[in-house]
């Protein structure tokens, strides 16, 4: 396979051509002409082989899809929409079999189905396999939500059910353990496909109340840590008020483990965290369950540095190495 | 090391905070607001160790000022400025002596010597070693150049000196064989330490005659097969024209190799490539000169696809496998 041929390939992949995108595949640079009255967001992730999935059990229209996905949630989590997709990929030597325009396939279309297009990238070879994404959205300034603004006394929600992932990940590494085990499949697609829900954000950031957002990316206790860095606070979780889905519940009982322990430090849920403060909290959960959006109210902000868990009306801290990423 | 103190560190890294930048490090996107009256551009591009540098002589410096030279590169060939880099790094748990800290630094002093600012990326665990990295800048619509524009009859011109970083790359590759040969000293340099001159852009971008431009990052020929390819058309360079530096010349008569094939299949010069209107080419390259930029004609566009070199008055076409990369 060589260049040229990729980039015909991707040029035909691509179905949608925003108006505003002067220039796409093909020379130096993407050329984009500037929303007007809006903010511009980027973001940036990358995902790389024997890390961040397995080709074991990760197909190449999962990967693509998922690359596409994680990034498209960061837009989310901060209120925008997302316009343009870059994609990088590392194509291992050792990888021959590995379906390249698959993979591109699947991340175009799940951009595109969020309004998203791809503008460019680059294919290079590499020892082990990656995907790096750049996405490009846009935001009105009235409906950004930041990860600095929670405030001690603020409530602390989170949308839908996270852990579900975490718990497919877990059916995903322990195959013998979780067979037959009929909860552990959709737990698996949960893992291996994230599906992102645009209503969600757009709820959050329209009803004006939301003090700090994240999406649930590295689990609800490291993202949680990461509004309470950013926002010089502390977060205090209660265990007894976290979503469980029955499907979790009932895959946690069978291989017998604790199911808030995957809703905790899980990860991959994409779901959105984000604090709103305490007069506004019924309010809060109404208004969004009202809109089809479900969330829980599961702790609080506080004035001391750090995240505790309330558990049995004990709060006990949790170390920060299980809070932050180690390389 | 975590991933609070990098994201720390990182930020102190930071000298240079742009006015339109709302929201820098920290948060789920980095919020800029748009440019008025400019088109936005956007370019990426990946470095994998074993294939784009290789540790034993490339440190944590170099590699850093490199990654952003050649992003900063595209912006230049589409007659832009560089505004924010978004630097994505993937660590291989083998390189714990790596200094991914120094690495960021001559990321971030490179990037704003060129008036851009880091506001973003991602660090993640990998089996082997990658930088990732999205630049985006802005151009006046007037100013913008692409490689699509190039016609039959057009002359092709190339800035400075190329070919000095593929020598360099050589004796890099071969120490036994350049041992001793003092040209090879500055012609490595050339191809650890790219730098680039905004100067040269600027001058093309505003003289209104280049039909198209790119910049040679992959060699003479095959970038000039890009040209072709995105304009329909075919370039025919004149061997005999090609300018060989004093330096170039000197080497590869010590290693006994014409130096014009460095000058054509090296790459990595980071020059401008660009293509303008026959009547216009006497009066390009002193428009050119007068602004302290040389530039050299070195062939004409033709209206048969695909590349040629004509030497000593004849014309052979060149492979289409040494134009394309392959994967």
């Amino acid at each position: 396979m060589d260049e040229f041929y990729l980039i015909e390939k991707i040029k035909k992949i691509i179905k949608r051509r925003p108006r505003a995108l002067v220039r796409g595949i093909g020379d130096d640079c993407a050329v984009v002409s500037p929303p007007q009255n809006r903010k511009i967001l980027v973001s940036s992730d990358s995902l790389a082989e024997g890390v961040h999935f397995d080709f074991r059990y990760t197909s190449a229209e999962c990967l693509g899809r998922k690359a596409a996905a994680i990034n498209i949630s960061d837009i989310y989590a901060m209120g925008g929409i997302p316009l343009y997709m870059i994609l990088n990929i590392g194509i291992s030597l050792n990888r021959g079999a590995f379906d390249t325009e698959k993979m591109i396939r699947a991340f175009s279309r799940y951009s595109e189905k969020h309004g998203a297009c791809l503008i460019g990238g680059d294919t290079v070879r590499a020892k082990s396999f990656f995907l790096s994404v750049t996405v490009i959205g846009e935001a009105k300034t009235e409906h950004l939500m930041t990860r600095f603004g929670a405030k001690p006394g603020d409530r602390l929600f989170v949308t839908g059910f996270p852990g579900e992932s975490g718990a497919g990940f877990y059916a995903l590494r322990n195959p013998k353990k979780c067979r037959g085990i009929k909860s552990s499949e959709a737990l698996k697609k949960r893992h291996l496909e994230p599906d992102l829900d645009p209503v969600k954000s757009r709820v959050l950031a329209r009803g004006g109340v939301v003090s700090s957002c994240l999406d649930v990316s590295d689990g609800l206790v490291s993202d949680a840590g990461r509004i309470a860095r950013e926002s010089s606070c502390g977060i205090c979780i209660e265990y007894e008020k976290l979503p469980v889905s029955g499907k979790l519940r009932d895959f946690s009982r069978k291989i017998k483990k604790d199911p808030r322990e995957f809703v905790l430090y899980g990860g991959e849920d994409y779901e959105l965290l984000f604090t709103a403060a305490e007069e506004s909290a019924g309010e809060t959960v109404r208004y969004c369950a009202k809109r089809g959006v479900r969330v829980s109210d599961i702790g609080f902000v506080t004035g001391r540095s750090g995240i505790c868990i309330e558990k049995n009306s004990k709060k006990e801290k949790v170390d920060d190495s299980k809070v932050w990423k180690h390389f």
